[in-house]
């Protein structure tokens, strides 16, 4: 067999995630998968390197998937997809890797932007592209402060929603940051591997911590308690976006 | 009368372009004027700094309309107003000018961004923000030099719609040139005003035109003509953006 390895961009805002779902809900597996489908008339199935939630976009997601023939030149195959995909998705890479890549299990490090917009007027072309925080000016170097809290391999039970379904919830932060641009905030995770809703709790918590004004070392003890209802709000999803994925 | 002047930014993908229309079809001034009547109870005479068509964006638009009375402060009208418009249309400054002032009369130029994409992937962030164009590798020297016969006075007949229905075609054009930032290119068009697609035809005739490798002195023989029939293409409504008015 042929292992194809796809990176991908989507927006994410009119799917009901990455993950294939019944017939008739929008996903961007699904959609992949009838673009395969239609180039090589079989289902092969499609491993990812991380399941993103309805409205969470991505710039460098990461797919495989194996052939049993090529059909045409593996640097070419993404423009076939693309020719069956809708225009919210885009493969911008195809390429040939070893018998044993496996884009899930592979991946050393995964990193996601979070985008806030904290001016006083939201742009209407960042509607469904950004988190709109307009409570207060968002203190970065606060953030910066509470972020290096993340940092390592923690058990992150507070910071992941009540549904995740992951066996254990030890995962390794290895970096966290945010830098502001005028008034957009750009916030950087990178991790070994993340939980449900995990990236979107970690921000929407800092930029929670720092109005409140928590004293440092407040991410630490909402870790330690190993307890949701410790932590503070979930982000919304549509500031989310997948960057890459490290192999 | 209190003249209040307004500016203003639209994602134009939903609109039927800025002028008002019959109740049901949904236009930014149309918007603009019901969130005027949802404050003060009365419909006021919108004057926009340009009618932009259907699926034409803007960064920075301008409008006037008269109060008979203030109710807020005026540098706060812009929060009410946005308050009461859809999240595609956002006021970003509310000022009092004075009487005399009107956002069409009294506009010295204008200046409108045209956004090309010239990669080999078309992102889907860009899906309804730029135009995708990949019959070949945009030569922006080469545009850079056509540009340069659009500049002064002229009879634009051969730059705008048919269905124009300006008395005059004599418009001035004072800056017009791409600039290339990787994959995409930026157009900037400045000028005293614009026929109905003029910007489009000429971003669509300087792009075609070093497509075909016409001499230098087409642009010049295409304008002396005055006959649209004598310009090239019109480049789609989605990737042009009202960027500033100067008064």
């Amino acid at each position: 067999m042929i292992n194809i390895k796809i990176t991908i961009q989507y927006d994410g805002t009119n799917f009901s995630g990455w993950q294939i779902q019944p017939e008739g809900i929008r996903t961007v597996q699904g959609e992949i998968n009838k673009a395969i489908f239609n180039i090589y008339g079989e289902d092969f199935k499609i491993y990812g390197c991380g399941r993103t939630d309805a409205g969470v976009h991505a710039l460098g997601a990461v797919a495989n998937f194996k052939l049993p023939f090529l059909k045409m030149p593996e640097s070419k195959i993404h423009f076939a997809l693309n020719n069956h995909l809708p225009r919210d998705i885009r493969i911008i890479k195809s390429e040939l890797v070893d018998d044993d890549f496996n884009a899930r299990a592979s991946c050393k490090w995964r990193e996601y932007i979070y985008l806030v917009s904290n001016g006083e007027v939201f742009s209407p072309f960042f509607d469904k592209y950004a988190w709109f925080y307009r409570k207060s000016t968002i203190n970065e170097k606060l953030i910066n402060e509470y972020a290096k809290e993340f940092l390592g391999e923690h058990d992150f039970t507070s910071f992941c929603a009540s549904t995740d379904e992951n066996d254990t919830k030890n995962r390794r932060i290895e970096r966290v940051y945010c830098v502001r641009r005028k008034d957009d905030l750009y916030f950087v995770v990178r991790g070994n591997a993340f939980l449900h809703n995990m990236v979107r709790i970690m921000v929407g918590t800092l930029i929670e911590a720092q109005h409140q004004n928590l004293e440092i070392g407040s991410i630490r003890e909402m870790i330690l308690a190993k307890d949701r209802t410790k932590a503070l709000v979930t982000a919304p999803a549509h500031g989310l976006y997948f960057r890459k994925a490290c192999f």
